[in-house]
């Protein structure tokens, strides 16, 4: 079923793609725009838009939009991490060069705006666009405290969950409120949308720290303990650090301030200390919560509940890591 | 008479000035808009705007956002071309880093089209977003030429005419365009100031490319010579590669594509043979051509003669370079 969104967007995607010129401003943002990726965040809009409307293709530019702008911030995001790899493909900068991933991405997140343009929704197209700008706000925001937090060693839990919100959930939960407006619907429905949206965003990143140390690495598709490895301080560490006692925490704290020099003996230490705490369990309860959060701003929207099948399904498979 | 503009526009900025979180974010902002520079983009708006309505405070959310839009591509430039100095002052590279002038130069832009959002114009707001959208797009574009004819040696003087026109004039031509949306006028007048700006921006950047060869050190305010100590391929010298004889154009073309050992000899021979070739007055023609332009399309605007005085002198002042 997400099939058929997916090769919609796919098909309006190779339609618009950037043959603009100089080819040397444009040839990165093909590229990066072609490099796949399940396409979550404009599927989401179409799904959240076919609440509505019967027909979910006028909001093919939005959900565009939503996807150029998260490319957008790939690339630059890529710059920042000096990241080689993204997708395990040449990341632009790594291909191209540094003013190629500055100036490309500053053209795509111009042409986010373009696209925004481009959707009929006159009455409220002032309004969706100070979302756009809100969400993009946020999500250098979040970039931004993501940085920070890499030098800091007294990040709190509700910090930590407010970068993840910012840099992940706020561009899920714009996707579905842009659409909602695009779409007419109600100004309730529009935030139950947006709290559905923000809250499985929070879900998915929890999801994804505990995959990162306690997932299967053929199943997650990349080694496991990478966060370990980077001493980043996800949900799983902060947790211990609030949870353990005196030797432990002070192990845990000297372990992920430190660089890593023996990557096997530094995950195994750090997993023996999580799992003392019965970090996991805790985590994926706290992932549980914001999960039934979710579904519950789902379930208030005032449709129809066979119009919602489609975009549960697809929150269940995602926070299931089925899609 | 232009002070009470720059004035008002500076109040409106500062009573705006960037006080969100996180302060790493937003402190490279408020550094490079508080650099100084003379407003002219905004200023231009607000005279604009100004030709067909009585006050011009309404264009300052507008003014804001075009020179918001103007320092984020000074940021993203200085970093493309390494520039450790804007304005005698450090980069926001230079004095933070990289990372820094990547993501503050992203909210910027973003915060570019939030203010052109707090514009009052309900029924043409989509159309100036649309205008904005293809002004910034060509601002990158023209960055991107600009980059692409450092490594060229065929550049052609309409090639050079559209880079400048895109790197420089498009923006004032569109500060001009949207002001004239946004006080209503007709679409007419709003064509003839985006052609009057045009005119103004290259006139404008040929008088720049005169001056960096043929200026006065001190009138200038930088060094004599740069342009050519780098090599670059201004009009001045891209006529003379089209007037010059076989020796003169082969040792123009040799000193203009080998790295600069010494400067003040280098410096001399190429103004010789542009000396030789009268190339001065021929680009001051050009300049003047492009002049007359502007104020043609100036003169045809629908209003009273009476309320051009402001717009036509600052431009004026601007290319006889006492502003």
């Amino acid at each position: 079923m997400i099939d058929a969104y997916f090769q919609t967007f796919e098909d309006y995607r190779q339609q618009n793609s950037f043959d603009g010129q100089p080819t040397a401003l444009y040839a990165p943002v093909n590229y990066i725009m072609e490099l796949g990726g399940k396409r979550l965040r404009p599927i989401l809009a179409l799904m959240g838009y076919e609440l509505f409307k019967a027909d979910y293709r006028p909001a093919l530019p939005l959900a565009y939009a939503i996807e150029i702008f998260h490319n957008f911030s790939l690339v630059h995001d890529d710059v920042m991490d000096a990241a080689p790899l993204r997708r395990g493909q040449a990341t632009v900068h790594t291909k191209w060069n540094l003013n190629a991933a500055i100036l490309s991405g500053d053209v795509m997140l111009i042409y986010a705006y373009d696209y925004l343009l481009r959707l009929d929704a006159p009455n409220r197209i002032a309004e969706i666009v100070k979302v756009f700008n809100r969400v993009a706000r946020e999500v250098c925001e979040g970039q931004q405290l993501d940085i920070d937090f890499e030098t800091r060693s007294d990040v709190s839990i509700p910090e930590y969950l407010r970068m993840i919100e910012l840099k992940t959930s706020v561009l899920i939960a714009g996707a579905l409120e842009m659409a909602g407006l695009a779409a007419g619907a109600s100004m309730d429905d529009v935030q139950h949308l947006y709290e559905f949206g923000r809250n499985v965003g929070i879900a998915f990143q929890l999801q994804d720290d505990i995959l990162d140390t306690f997932g299967d690495a053929a199943e997650v598709g990349k080694q496991i303990g990478g966060d370990i490895v980077q001493n980043k301080k996800t949900y799983l560490i902060l947790k211990a650090l609030e949870l353990a006692d005196g030797p432990d925490r002070d192990a845990l704290f000297e372990l992920m301030n430190t660089p890593t020099t023996n990557v096997e003996a530094k995950i195994d230490q750090v997993k023996n200390i999580l799992n003392h705490y019965n970090i996991r369990a805790l985590t994926q309860r706290a992932k549980q919560e914001f999960q039934d959060q979710a579904f519950e701003h789902l379930g208030a929207l005032s449709i129809p509940a066979s119009n919602r099948v489609a975009l549960e399904s697809l929150a269940h498979n995602l926070l299931d890591r089925a899609y």
